[in-house]
């Protein structure tokens, strides 16, 4: 069965490269299924791209090659890395934009791409994704033995990722994140995973405080509709983290926030 | 031969959502072509939704599974349902999305879907197109029964669309329309099904009065070529329904008009 | 081995125009691999998508079938052809869409569609790009002859492409380009071929002047990282064409410039 790669990128969608990416795979592995998670991704805005891809890959079967391309320090000398987290494969720059699995839950192993045997050729000095990740994914899904594209890695030599999950008091029982996301219908993405809420308040989950600028929502609601239309709520959203939403509404105008508002949650 | 599965919703291009719909599916079915039809639905634009899967579905095969997601009441008590009409299937919530097919020459059947066994586990309170319309969907594309999906569900308990095709008066051969979509080209498509003018005026199609605002438009056109460039003309688009367009222009700008605007059309 | 098909429209992304022309190759072929290069061309932008299929054909394999559908004159009296050109196919209005491919060193063959059997029926006066080319597309993946579509063309009776690349004066060692479009990032896309800078300046490339507004650049750089971030630098794109850039930053808003702006290079 042939595996599935998926691509994201903030090369958004009028030019044709995206297009040139899936032709460069298509030529080296005619069969395989390419899906689109996103190329919309703000340009070179690795942190959204690193929690998007964190919450999009569980959702494709193991052994999924995921291509990660934001990549402003293309031609440079940063380094283009493969990662085996979590029984999936990850392709992408070494910038941070991998940085949510080298936690040990996740990471399996590093390498450095250095199998040059599999590039386009010549490799241009501006589209490393179309000439160097493209044609290893294609290989990757193929079938290529990842411990072949090069080196070990060890994960403290990996760039990390400054934006971090959320800090967590268990003594105050305070949990002080943040919005690191906007979603197309408004909602604010928070950094809080869902689940600490409930090893940190059990069932009190329902009447916690949820603090964002001015505004106190009390508890956290199993669905939108758990609310009148138009009113401020706290959900766990699809990705499996925090959100701040409004039933049938738009958190974002109405909260008048944004990306990088403080989230405060307590008891 | 694999089934063909269609996409329609409102959740735009730049968050994962549509992807992972694509990792569910292609999880289960590895086999099957995912086909795009609009993720730039209007937020929560039902009859949007509604008009689109219905000029678009008859370009698919019989037997092609069609999700359309547009659900502002996720998580609340709305139901989920299959529809299989004009030997096709559609999954949808049953919010009056697929309303335009509950007309007896498209009506096969209907049925709640309830099939607990294929859904992702949990089921999160926000994203039911992922966690429950996705596999089935991918179920249905590898050959399940569609009667196994749920209870049978009467045409009449389902929810209706309220936006509707045009009033046609036959004595006074009179049609009294409306605007219901601005397509990309600024092209207003009317709720007018184009068989509709041959059948009430004949021959004379070419000479009917058609009111838009301030402007009156005589004849329906073959072909945009027909009038001068920049020119507003009436003519049977590739939906088959009225449009009123601009040869080579911009019609909602031209008129200054836009979606719910009346078209009145006699002798 | 199935072919692969790509589709470049300036149809948008919000009506069902793209899906449905890929409902109708897929009935016809359903092993198909389909690939988007841009459905975001700007409207009737001929120049535009000439360029963008002519940069993006080579990544894919000999023999895939291009289809291009920029049309301000559906439903006219233009003809629709079929161009072989390096090996690979392109299906296009004759309206200079295709006018790169008429030198030498690419072209090869160009036929008038006129295989009826092969359209849907009935055609529509409004979309050719469904109605005929699409599936006329899906019989060539699925392997029709090409000889079979339509009587020769000569490559005279085409239509041309009235922008075309830029004027290299040898004498003088001069170009005089001008940008023929703007990418996602901002950087200026001219229609100076990389390969002509080696071929006039040779090492001389990296100290050649090159004038945009009233900026005059100093040579080509390999890299966007060769330049400190928010400076202006002159690249060879990934399209193979003379870019002018900025590290990190945006062209477009830091020069004021645009599209149609003059490039002129010098020792």
């Amino acid at each position: 069965m042939p595996r599935i790669i998926t691509l994201t990128t903030d090369f958004g969608l009028t030019d044709e490269y995206v297009g040139v990416i899936k032709g460069v795979i298509l030529t080296r592995t005619p069969e395989v299924a390419i899906v689109d998670l996103s190329h919309l991704i703000e340009r070179q805005n690795i942190p959204q791209a690193a929690f998007l891809i964190r919450s999009a890959y569980r959702f494709f079967p193991a052994g999924t090659v995921h291509l990660v391309v934001v990549d402003p320090g293309v031609g440079s000398s940063r380094k283009l890395i493969l990662l085996h987290a979590d029984d999936h494969f990850f392709l992408a720059p070494d910038n941070g934009v991998l940085g949510l699995f080298l936690k040990s839950k996740y990471f399996q192993a590093a390498y450095e791409v250095q199998c040059e045997q599999y590039y386009l050729s010549p490799v241009s000095g501006t589209f490393h994704g179309r000439d160097i990740l493209a044609p290893v994914a294609a290989e990757l899904a193929a079938g290529l033995n990842p411990e072949t594209v090069g080196p070990v890695i060890a994960p403290l030599a990996l760039k990390k990722l400054e934006t971090a999950d959320a800090e967590i008091d268990r003594g105050q029982r305070v949990i002080t994140g943040a919005v690191i996301g906007i979603d197309h219908f408004g909602n604010l993405q928070t950094n809080i995973i869902g689940s600490s809420l409930d090893d940190l308040y059990g069932d009190l989950k329902t009447t916690v405080k949820i603090k964002v600028k001015d505004t106190v929502i009390t508890g956290v609601q199993p669905a939108y509709a758990d609310q009148g239309v138009g009113e401020v709520l706290a959900i766990v959203g699809s990705r499996g983290y925090l959100e701040i939403a409004v039933n049938q509404g738009n958190a974002l105008q109405i909260l008048d926030s944004g990306l990088g508002e403080k989230i405060l949650i307590s008891l």
